[in-house]
């Protein structure tokens, strides 16, 4: 791969995003090899694709599965569970095309009015507010979470607070937020409970990491 | 910040996403001079918003600003500029009130009919027919790139063809997109250029490092 410089064309060669994406795979799974990482079979996809939307080396390192847990998101998927984002971002992110496919919609409710107002009423966040409104869908939800913490924290809460009733679960928890202040406990908050979970320890992650886990586990389907 | 554990409620404090943008930035100002990283003053706030955004301080030290880079990115924000993106992630991202507020609009031509269909015709990457469909804009464009070499190898070439002729220029590039194959030189082509850039060197990059980047300099108007 060579560039001419400022006279000529560029003599980089026009691969298609699908030859791209092949040989970007091969060289993530070589660079792992070079550092001696050694990858669980079940995760691999998931954990090179992260890697691929992010060029960084560390999820291979952070990022932390419950006992089974791509078995059971690709089960749920399979099942037509939908998905709920706490970002438009992760939102155009995922392949909606391809969980449609199994029955399952995406939701974002962030930017909806019903979301601000009731935010606003009660002092809260959005993304409170937000998991409030999708612990009321009727089917089995897959929680996509790469900003906020407060996501993270008021699905805790609700799984707490409901713990002795009528037993509301969040199906799945992809908590991925990225940040500097409440992001590290909020996860730690989620791999103490028994909901099935991907979780990227620390402080990385994000919505285009969020959305890459949910494609990756689509991908395999 | 202290978490209780199973039983009881987090003892994470719940604030609200303007006081924890705030706290962050702090953090991010620390641990820079922690790391002995002294940022340009115009160029602090893009950089600072690139790591809040991603949790990599990386991007301290590979980020790279044209002369006058950021002054001239937000003169043409200021003057209406619209912004093309090579995502719909990076569409999501970025901050749409705030750039119609100086009468810019965001685009992308990605997932459209005719650049797909044009894209098939031809062979060539979506990526690719959307630059060109972008530089049909009548009007000063911000080109916001966080994904595919092949739209900084494509606005390469526009720029190169039309040299001699009518002078298309791109009026701004950010140059961001994430990868393996193709994505460092694609980036090194663009600071050949003598267009005004922010490119971030190297493999790392992404949708929401140009959304960042879009909507850092947004704030500071």
């Amino acid at each position: 791969m060579k560039i001419e410089g400022k006279t000529g064309h560029p003599k980089i060669e026009y691969l298609q995003p699908q030859e791209i994406e092949a040989r970007s795979f091969e060289i993530i799974g070589e660079e792992l090899s070079q550092r001696g990482i050694a990858l669980k079979k079940e995760e691999e996809a998931i954990v090179k694709r992260a890697i691929h939307t992010s060029a960084d080396f560390d999820y291979a390192k952070t990022l932390c599965f419950s006992k089974g847990a791509v078995w059971e998101l690709k089960r749920l998927l399979k099942a037509g569970a939908d998905i709920v984002t706490d970002t438009n971002m992760a939102l155009a992110g995922i392949n909606k095309n391809s969980l449609a496919r199994f029955g399952g919609k995406a939701h974002c409710f962030m930017a909806e009015e019903e979301t601000i107002s009731l935010a606003k009423q009660r002092n809260t966040t959005r993304a409170a507010v937000s998991m409030e409104r999708a612990a009321k869908i009727s089917k089995p939800v897959i929680f996509a979470i790469g900003n906020a913490p407060t996501a993270l924290i008021k699905l805790y809460e609700l799984c707490m607070e409901r713990a002795g009733g009528n037993g509301w679960r969040p199906g799945f928890i992809i908590g991925v937020p990225v940040g500097f202040v409440n992001v590290e406990a909020s996860k730690e908050l989620i791999m103490e409970m028994d909901i099935p979970y991907i979780v990227n320890r620390g402080r990385k992650g994000g919505s285009n990491i969020a959305a890459a886990i949910c494609n990756a586990a689509l991908y395999q389907l």
